[in-house]
């Protein structure tokens, strides 16, 4: 496939593309906040439709919104090469996260464009809902609908912190579509995405291999003690929630410790009630999960979270449940898409090293009903989820490079 | 003043008032939220100004929306004998904090008009703005800007968790009186006041003389991290602000044990930022506060309590702030009124016991500008600031009992 190596991307265009997405819902601090299904979802959506519209794309919705903005190809009978990520974001997310995924892909396609350059298979790129997951948990839920592991009724009725229905929000920024979910087919799926870790660029390495995705488990506790007066309730007589929920965010750092050097364990979620100064807290709800690419690790995690769990609860006089919300096992990806990214990265001679995935992605799903891969290219300082996440412009045209390679490879160029 | 003691108040008159109060923001488990300076807290007091003017009180409100309703005296130019405390409820408060000293003083005059009972001196109830704090912090605030501790712009500048003025909701709840704050003269404070511990009850003892109330200081800290993705961020690198923020309380609860019995110590409220499942929470923002009768222990704690933060912030590589937003040292209440109300459980033949106020009343700010007192009756296993907040009628009735005596004697019956 030398020839491709004469085919570059214009990493201007990119960068521009990238800079005008992350005007919609940009923050004061430069980071984006375009949490899913809410107005600045739509307009983000709006813009991109209108991106892949004028590249000629034919653009389909499926029920889930997932977006897919398909290129012809050669022989209209064969399945689709699908490139893509996300456009959500956290709530104070950054300009790169998902969305380098969505608008280098787009950038490919305007490159062959450019070109003229044709395939037998065709092309799509895919914009999928709710990666995050924190506006509705769990994360990934659109890819997990396509690919099978949740059922769109389930989707549909999750619920944000205010109570709103992910169905009904949906339907409210007018991205409901017609097509049903995970009925259409794909030949492979390349995801590009920025590492969201310190190892790349650590290392000087332009371009990571993704052999697989960790694999997370996420859980909900919610601690019941007895809510009183602060000032006159004696400390020996107190069910303090808080004080409960304080041992459970120790426990859960301390099972990150334990599994040095690739698990990680957060609670990144906490609220007390009532929440008031002079109130002792009678409830607290938190959040927890933790990551490790092998299950035996994690069924290990998750005993001495449950078992941590029932004994500060036991000493605390509280009542505690535990819910797992979230969990999949470690995700392989498909050996035959992992050696074309690789061919990629050596076609332009940018230096790679095979890497694990520590955060989710839609990939980690599509690996589950297509041959599946994902190109990570380094972020300063390994910072993600933050307003301040940030990347170099030569990185993400390194990142479009090899996802462009890893494409033609896969979809067949026949001039 | 033996004729005083055939004087009775109509106790099933006082509790058919407390419960049609308590309907007012009235909750599903049988609690009140009847927030200061809310629509609920305005039908509240419509409720009160409604049953005063029909007893032919005369009303008054200052500019901090504290009510005065004022029975005359046979000598206009004497200072009132004051009693009263605050209808404003916790957000997830109960029927009687507050409640039972406003409507046992409304039953006071209640039964001196049935009686005919003249007094030398002017009566007068007084409820109290925004006694909880919990919206706008600190608590006690209208009867501490009416005794000097606070300017009155101070209070009107306090915010709420929306950012809502103290004084735009004080002017848009039709509460802002013309009547300079603290000009009112005030001869002597009685305050009424269910117990809010289990001393009384454990005891079973009718009434609790109070002697003093503890010093209280209150503190906000806020702990300042990094956020990143809680996937990809490697448990070295991170500066979780949650993490420090659960050994903040931790440290607390502990300086409550390390000083028994009195001391109690309390972190009620706590807010990670940006409170999302898969993010390393980059701050945290909590409250703590801690009690205890004498000022050197109170600076004990307060030296730990700051200490034991800097500890904390160097540990897990956080930055941290604290700031005291209230501070009050241990009230000693008036010897004078102190014995009037021993006196009045006395007449009854109340079972009585001196005891300590573990929360902050506004008779501790009336304490600086005129002799004070204040009366506990027990409430059911000690719980307050709760829904299930419980007593006992005839707990209520000897309250009121008690209160109508102290005051007669203090106020000068006339015939």
């Amino acid at each position: 496939m030398s020839d491709l190596s004469n085919i570059r991307i214009d990493g201007r265009r990119l960068w521009d593309s990238l800079m005008q997405m992350a005007e919609i819902g940009g923050t004061e601090k430069g980071g984006c906040k375009r949490l899913t299904l809410t107005d600045v979802d739509r307009q983000g959506r709006a813009l991109f439709t209108q991106w892949c519209e004028s590249a000629g794309l034919t653009m389909s919705i499926d029920d889930m919104g997932n977006m897919f903005a398909r290129r012809a190809g050669q022989d209209p009978s064969l399945a689709p090469v699908m490139m893509g990520s996300h456009l959500d974001t956290q709530p104070t997310g950054g300009k790169f996260d998902g969305v380098l995924g969505v608008l280098g892909a787009l950038e490919v396609i305007r490159t062959l464009d450019d070109l003229k350059i044709k395939t037998r298979r065709p092309i799509e790129i895919a914009n999928w809902t709710n990666e995050e997951g924190s506006r509705f948990a769990p994360a990934m839920i659109s890819s997990g609908v396509f690919a099978g592991a949740y059922t769109r009724d389930f989707a549909y009725g999750l619920t944000d912190a205010d109570g709103l229905r992910f169905g009904d929000e949906l339907e409210r920024i007018g991205f409901k579509g017609s097509e049903p979910v995970g009925e259409r087919p794909v030949h492979a799926f390349f995801e590009l995405h920025i590492e969201q870790g310190p190892i790349l660029e650590d290392e000087a390495v332009e371009i990571g291999v993704v052999t697989h995705g960790q694999g997370q488990r996420w859980f909900e506790v919610v601690l019941t003690g007895f809510e009183s007066h602060a000032g006159s309730t004696p400390m020996p007589r107190r069910r303090d929630a808080l004080l409960g929920a304080a041992r459970v965010v120790e426990l859960v750092n301390g099972l990150g410790l334990a599994h040095p050097p690739l698990a990680v364990a957060t609670c990144g979620m906490l609220n007390p009630y009532p929440n008031s100064r002079n109130v002792i807290p009678g409830q607290v709800f938190l959040t927890c999960e933790f990551r490790h690419p092998e299950a035996a690790t994690l069924d290990a995690m998750e005993h001495d979270l449950r078992d941590g769990i029932a004994r500060i609860a036991a000493a605390t006089k509280l009542e505690a449940e535990v819910k797992k919300v979230f969990d999949y096992p470690p995700v392989p990806f498909d050996a035959g898409c992992i050696a074309s990214v690789r061919r990629g990265a050596e076609a332009y001679g940018y230096s790679h090293r095979d890497i694990v995935s520590g955060a989710g992605h839609d990939a980690c799903y599509l690996a589950r009903v297509a041959p599946t891969a994902m190109i990570f290219t380094p972020c300063v300082d390994g910072v993600s989820h933050n307003e301040s996440e940030d990347i170099k412009p030569e990185w993400a045209t390194a990142g479009a490079q090899v996802l462009m390679h890893a494409v033609l490879e896969t979809a067949d160029v026949v001039g």
